[in-house]
This record gives C-alpha cells, sequence and structure tokens, in this order.
C-alpha cells in the first residue's frame, strides 16, 4: 500500500483582502473565508490523493478576529489523516496587517474530502504518515474527530 | 424589551449553478455552498437585529449530495434563538434538478451572528419568538447547541 | 396537453447589494439588476419548461428607486402566460433598507423565455393555468403584451 | 446653453465571450447582455453630462440571435436626444464569430439616463445636437419614444 | 499566401473602473490592466489568424499614470507584424476622468501571440500588410524587438 | 537607516485553476496570470515597504508552459532589490498536473513597486539585505535590470 507524508500535500495561499470581498463595513465575510477554506484543502486534498476529490463535511468553525480591507489572509493545509477513500485536512487561517506587520489566528478548520473517479463515485487513497510533532499530534486526535462526525450525522 | 417572530427574519434565495460555480468535475464548490449559506443567514440576522452583523461561528456542515451545473440552489434561513448580542441562524439548503425537478437536501447549518455597531462592537439584539412547531423545536434545542459551542471554544 | 400552474414555476432570490455591485456612487446598476431579473426568469420558465430556455426578449423597465449599498434586493418571478415555444415571465424586484425595514418596489419586467432543444431550436412547452386574482390578471392582459412585441419587432 | 455633438459621447466596447459569461448551454445570458449595454450607455451619459448619471429606464430589448462562447460582442453607444436632466442613450450590439468573421446584429436598445448631483438629485445637461444621418433620424424619432415611456409609466 | 491589413483586426474596448476593479487606495491595479491588455490583444490576434491563439509574451510595461475609481479606459489593439504562427500585437491604453474629459496616455504594450490549433501547435497565420504612418513605422521596428525577445529567452 | 531581509517579504500563493479563469480551450490566460503577478508581487512589496504601493512596471515575461484546468498554480515573490523609493520583486511561477505531480516553471517576473503615502507620492522604503545565494544573485543582477528599465522609459 502507497504512504505519504504530510508534507507532501501541505499547500499556502496568501491573498490581500480587497473591496469586493468585505461586507458592507469593510471586513472580510465569514463565507468568503470559508470558500477560501475549501479551496485549500481542496489542493492538499487532490495533491494527496492525485485524484479528484468532493468535500463531504467541514466541521464547525470559530471566526475569532475580524479581518480587515488591505490586510492579508494566509492559509496553510495539509492533510491529517486518511480512511479508505476520506481524507482529513486541516487549515489554519492567519490575518496580517501588512502595514505594521500584526498578525492573529483567525481561525482552524478541519475538512473531510472523498476521492472520487469519473462517476463520481468514493475511490481508494494512498495512508497518510504524520512525521513532526504538530502533524502527530492532529493525527492521533483524528480518530475522535471522525467519531464524533459519525455520531452527528446519525442524529441528523 | 423589543420582540420578533422567526418569520419576519425569513429570507429565501435561489440560484442556478452556473460553470463559474463549479469545480472542474461539473459540481458546485462545498466553499461555494458555504458562502452562499453565510450570504442568507447575513440578511435574516440583519433584518432580526437591524444592525449590521458579523459570522461569530458556523457549526459543522455535512454536505450530502453533490449538486450539478445547471441545478438550481434554494436557501431558507431564519434566527430561531437569540442571546444578548448574537444570534443563532438555520439554513436549509435544496437543490432542484430544473430539467425533471427532482430535488434533494443537501446541507442544513447553524450559524452564529454577532450584532455589531460602528467600533465593531457586540450589540443587543430584540429576543426572538418561535412560533410553528419546527421553529419551536430548533428554538428549544439551541441552549444544547449553544453550550457545545462554549464548549467547544474553550477546549481550542 | 400537460398543464401547469403559475405557482409551480414561482421562485424567489433574495440577495444582499455589495460595494462589488456598485457604480462610483455606491448604488445599484440598471445593468447589475437586469442581470438578476434575467437570471430569476429564467430559473422560473426551465422549471415550468423542463427544458433549457434562452431570452427571447425584455419588455422596457422603468427603474423608480435607487438601491443602495447594504440594502437587500428582493425578486420574484413566475410564467404568466405560455405559447407553443414561448412563456411569459413576469418579475418584481423590492429592495429593503435592511437597517430599518423600509420597502420601495423597484421596478418589474416581463420577459419572454424560449424552451430550446440540444440544436438551440424552440421546443413546445405546457399551457401555463392562473389560478389567484394576479395570475388570472397578468395571464389576461399577456395577449396585448404580445401583440405589441409583435408590432415593435415587425417595425424594427 | 452649452451643446455637444453625438460623437463626443459614442463609446465602443468590444468584449470576448468567456465560459463564465455563458449559460449551461454554452451561449451568453439575456442579463449579462443587458448589463454590458448599461454600461456602456453609461458611459456615453457619463461623457456627455460630466456628471454622474442613474439609469432611469431602458425600452424594450429583442435577442435576435445567440451569441456563443469565443464570439465577440461588440457594443456602440452615444447619446440621441436630451431633455433637461435626462439623455436617451442608443446602444448597438453586433456578435462576430471571430472564426470565420460572421457577424449579426443581436440587438439594439434605447436607455433613458438621468444625470444627478451629489445627492442623487436630476441636475441639467448640455443639449445634444445631431450631425450625420443616422444621428438625425434617431434624434428626430427620440420625441415620439419618450412620449411611449411617460404614458407607459403612467399606466403603471 | 494570403495576406490582411492591419485595420482588419482593430479592436477598441472601453470600460469604466468600478470600486471592485481597484486596491485599497481607490487606483486600478497593475495586474488588472495587464488583464484587460491580454483581452484585447488576444481579440486583435484571433481576428487576424481565424483560429484560436495563446500569449506567449508581453513585452515590458510602464505603468505611466495611476486610474482612479470612476475614470474610464479605453484600449486600442491591432496585429503590426506577422511571424509564421506568431503575430505582434500593439495595445495602446489611454484612461479619461469622465468628469472633466481629462485624458492620459497611461501605458503601451506589444505581446506577442500565437495562432494554435486542436492540439495547442503553433500553427500559420496569413501575413499583416501596414498602410498608415503608424502602422508602418510600428511594423519595421518590429523585427528589432522580435531580435531582443529571442536573445532575452535563450539568456534565460 | 531601517533593513529587511528578502525572506521578509517572501509570500507564497497556491490556486487551482477553475474553468472561470481558462480560455474557451481550456488553459489559462496570460493576462489573468499577469494579473495573480500583480497581486503576490503588491503583497511582498507591502510587507518590505509596510505602505501602500503602486506598480511601476513590469519586466517582461515569457510564458512558457500552457496551464491547463485543473492544475495547480504556485507564485512565489520576494523584494530583490530597493531604491529609495522603489523596490523590484522577483516573481516564480510553477505549474503542477495534481494528478500526476508533474511541474513546469512556467514564467518568471521582475516588477517594480513603488511606496506611496495618503496623496499617491513615492515615499522612502526601508533597505533589503540578500542572505541566500539565489538572494544574492538576484539583488546583484539588479542594477543592470534598472538600468535597462530606465533606458527603456527615456527611449519611449
Ligand atoms: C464575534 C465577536 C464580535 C465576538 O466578540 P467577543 O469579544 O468574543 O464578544 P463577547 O464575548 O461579548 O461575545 C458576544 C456574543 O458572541 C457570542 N460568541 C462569541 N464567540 C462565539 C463563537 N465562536 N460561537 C458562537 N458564539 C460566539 C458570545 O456568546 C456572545 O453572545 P451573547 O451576547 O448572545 O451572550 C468577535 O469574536 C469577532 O469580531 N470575530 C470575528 C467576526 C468576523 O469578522 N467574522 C468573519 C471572519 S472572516
Ligand atoms: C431617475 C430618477 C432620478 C428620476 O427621479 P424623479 O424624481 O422622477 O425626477 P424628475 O421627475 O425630475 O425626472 C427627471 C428626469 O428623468 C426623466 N424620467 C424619470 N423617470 C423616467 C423613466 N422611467 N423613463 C424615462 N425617463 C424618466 C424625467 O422625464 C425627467 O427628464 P427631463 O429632466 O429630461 O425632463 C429616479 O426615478 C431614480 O433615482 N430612479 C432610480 C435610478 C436607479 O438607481 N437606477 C438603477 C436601479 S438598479
Ligand atoms: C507559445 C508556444 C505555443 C510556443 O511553442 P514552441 O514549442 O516554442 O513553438 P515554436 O518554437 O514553433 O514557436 C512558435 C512561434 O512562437 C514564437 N515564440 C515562442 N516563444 C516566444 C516568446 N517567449 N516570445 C515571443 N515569441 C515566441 C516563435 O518565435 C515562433 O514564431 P514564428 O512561428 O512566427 O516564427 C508555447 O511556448 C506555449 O504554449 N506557451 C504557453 C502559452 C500560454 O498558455 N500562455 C498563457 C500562460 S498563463
Ligand atoms: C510610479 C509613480 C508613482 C512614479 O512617480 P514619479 O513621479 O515618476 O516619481 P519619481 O520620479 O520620484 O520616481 C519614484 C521611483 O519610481 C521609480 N520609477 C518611476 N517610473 C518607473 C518605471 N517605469 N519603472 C521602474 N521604476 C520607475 C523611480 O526610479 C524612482 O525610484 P527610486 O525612488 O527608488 O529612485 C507614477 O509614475 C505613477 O503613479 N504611476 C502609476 C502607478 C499605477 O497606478 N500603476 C497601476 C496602473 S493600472
Amino acid at each position: 500500500m502507497e504512504i505519504k507524508f504530510c508534507r507532501h500535500s501541505f499547500v499556502v495561499k496568501t491573498s490581500i483582502v480587497l473591496p469586493s470581498d468585505t461586507n458592507n463595513y469593510g471586513t472580510l465575510f465569514g463565507g468568503r473565508l470559508m470558500s477560501y477554506i475549501d479551496d485549500v484543502a481542496a489542493i492538499a486534498a487532490i495533491r494527496h490523493a492525485r485524484a479528484p476529490v468532493v468535500t463531504a463535511s467541514t466541521d464547525s468553525v470559530d471566526f475569532l478576529h475580524p479581518i480587515y480591507e488591505g490586510n492579508s489572509v494566509c492559509l496553510e493545509a495539509f492533510v491529517t489523516y486518511t480512511g479508505r477513500t476520506s481524507m482529513e485536512v486541516f487549515v489554519k487561517v492567519i490575518s496580517e496587517d501588512l502595514l505594521n506587520g500584526n498578525r492573529n489566528l483567525c481561525a482552524m478548520s478541519f475538512l473531510t474530502m472523498v476521492a472520487v473517479d469519473k462517476h463520481n463515485k468514493p475511490t481508494p487513497v494512498p495512508q497518510v504518515v504524520p512525521e513532526s510533532e504538530t502533524e502527530k499530534m492532529l493525527h492521533d486526535s483524528a480518530l475522535k474527530r471522525a467519531a464524533i462526525r459519525k455520531k452527528r450525522k446519525e442524529e441528523a
């Protein structure tokens, strides 16, 4: 069975918040950020699976700080855990006030992406192997998150 | 204290999924849908609060069915519960294959929106009063969801 | 011959006016609104015909009130009359100042959509049957509007 | 009283139809075209008035030919007639199949733009003077169109 | 061998600079302008070649004046020189402050577009023949620019 | 005089090429890529200067490989050289076929960004200090490129 390291799927995306990305009060929409998060998570997952992916779920997200027009937003993503056809992707969002360098951790998110074949049917993915301390910690806690997701879906 | 009914904030938004909304496999992005969800939730919350709002959090979302190019997506949102400055908004997403009328429940989501003043500080909102069975059921279960969110935020 | 009711094609779309939707003076473009109008009219028509449609014409539109950034715009559309392959769709646009609840009727429009097959050739549509007073009134006046359109096109 | 010639407000805009401009059947949306039409009409009117403008109305538009992905669309606009604060702008739309040079007249439209001051109130515009045959013809028939618009608005 | 005149590929595109086209300081992005430049250059080249084209290179561009929100931007493009499969396109950008008529030459650019077949392989184009003084001058200096490009590409 | 290292302005942006980013033949537009390049260059320059910036010029760019729909595009940028108010930024573009991991160097570009104050007037920037071999090499060759730009601007 093929294996891959977390760092193989590591993706970085930095953007500047433009007027057209903000609400009528000059701060980035939560939904726009969710869209960026899904974006990088998809790149990380496709790179891991070398196959098309769809988003199966996103865990809850707390928006800790507003992100203002003219700030930069830096998203980092990588695959933390793999099932047979699904991958858990961790995304971290850091904003920077480019005019003074102040940074804030704005959000963290876990998404579940599923690799699919040409008929949009789930298809197996390589196993992921964590190396760094952070990677190992996220990998180990993944089973707990998966159980919560399962329970959540059953209750719904 | 001013009160308002759930139906006062009720919002409907129907869109057609265009080529530019889809990934390279012809289905709507999870992130694009999250963006639509945040959109209608914000309209519902501003209408309830008659004040600007920011998204404080979105609970987890399961994407139950792919939504294809050419399908319509119908989102419904309303305020289900209010704290002092925060509002819980429920959003339901239903897709329709416009060529044959088949519909799917694609996602449901709870968001917490906070009313803010000119300095982006939390500001009080009217209390919401549920009327229908569904509204009452969602209103009653809101405290449990709020507790989970609080615990989640503290643990992070 | 298959028949359908007006309410079967009824579509609602509520949006918030964002900075990127407005001109340099903070009000929604007439053209942007025309684009939203075409959008909902197309969804109503496809839902009625269960076939792809193209816009054959839009009748004249008067823009009665400016719509400001941060306002919501609510469009309602349904099929009012059917020919062999064409459908007349009525669209009503209401804006709301979300911060105080003031509403304005901003525009009304009649569009003619034609159902097409795979070769972009006109294809028959079900007959529409009006039920409510408004539906009946719009249905009855449709022949007059169709005659005006015909004359207009011949003169051009 | 200041006067200006039609050619002073003459504007040309050529675009290529991209995948993101088309519906799910590969042809340009009617609404997208209306948006382009409003765009060039606004440039022509601002250039004539040297003041901000809003769209007061668009006359009916017949879409004579589908415009396909990859085609170019060329719009030409100029002010044909002026009232005290309003301007009638004529817009002509010609598509070109860039791979073989075939051209079609796809639509023609008359819009009424009103010059506004800082408080969005109507403000006077220079008088327009036609020179060419076409300009004179459109200028002379403008009064008739203005009367129809007035009657239409009153009846609504 | 088929020949064509410069004027056959002549394209004009006028746009108004909207809030969503500008940076956080109210002026048009250099990158947005480069995107407009590529756009018109592509239309001119496809019209000359009657074939799909790709951008092989853009020469250096100096941005001489800021372009403000609410200004119009007028781009003119035409094919100045042809090789076997490549075309040199000249683009000129003029901004206008629509409220007072002041114009600035903001940028000039030379792009090399290559005609391609269905497999994205270079395919021959008609020869271009200059007529006016400007066309002849640009045509004559084209060989020098081509030599610089070739040297530049080899050195890189 | 304040100094800063190249790595302080280092920016990475990874995107996936969507249908709406591509031309009618499924490959990314040169102009769209130029827009991405300007984007990351601006972030790098603002981060170095801690001040707003405008693009003064872009040097020539050769597009070495087509970038297909579904590929990822990774841009890296950092400040290589500083004058009094201007910064040279180097941008490197690498595409990846996400389904098999094949990568191509698609373009390299040097842009000159100028820091500006509230009146859009040039304002001094910290001096940049190169550390790595690549940084030193690009820093040392910058004077030659600056001389070419100066000559070019004077001749035009
Ligand atoms: C939401 C925000 C205003 C809360 O600010 P705060 O300093 O924590 O304010 P408070 O502690 O007074 O909380 C205000 C309310 O928000 C609620 N809240 C705060 N964080 C929350 C979260 N993550 N989930 C749910 N509710 C939350 C509190 O419970 C409180 O509710 P109540 O007034 O009904 O009792 C602040 O965290 C913020 O600005 N976040 C960024 C919002 C944003 O820009 N979103 C889009 C990001 S792209
Ligand atoms: C257009 C508008 C400014 C007119 O305001 P008003 O209070 O009716 O002003 P007036 O009665 O003084 O009319 C001003 C001019 O507009 C003309 N006008 C008004 N409504 C018109 C219509 N529907 N069609 C054509 N002309 C119209 C009048 O004839 C008059 O022309 P004149 O000065 O050349 O004689 C106002 O209706 C408005 O703001 N509408 C919304 C504009 C807008 O935001 N459009 C985009 C919508 S998304
Ligand atoms: C442009 C491209 C088709 C050239 O392919 P190639 O294998 O180098 O083909 P050739 O060597 O036969 O060159 C074809 C023509 O292009 C010209 N050309 C190639 N690279 C060039 C460059 N960087 N600048 C100017 N002209 C160039 C050649 O001189 C030749 O011209 P001619 O036929 O008139 O004599 C190829 O490099 C490519 O596909 N690049 C990417 C294009 C693209 O996708 N652009 C957008 C990127 S986001
Ligand atoms: C860039 C700009 C601010 C320079 O203004 P200016 O009056 O020429 O200012 P200066 O002569 O003092 O030059 C300032 C710096 O810019 C550099 N510069 C000016 N034009 C340049 C060019 N075309 N290429 C490279 N550097 C240039 C100068 O060398 C000088 O550098 P230094 O301070 O490090 O020695 C001005 O030309 C401008 O605003 N251009 C438009 C910028 C813009 O809006 N870009 C996007 C267009 S869509």
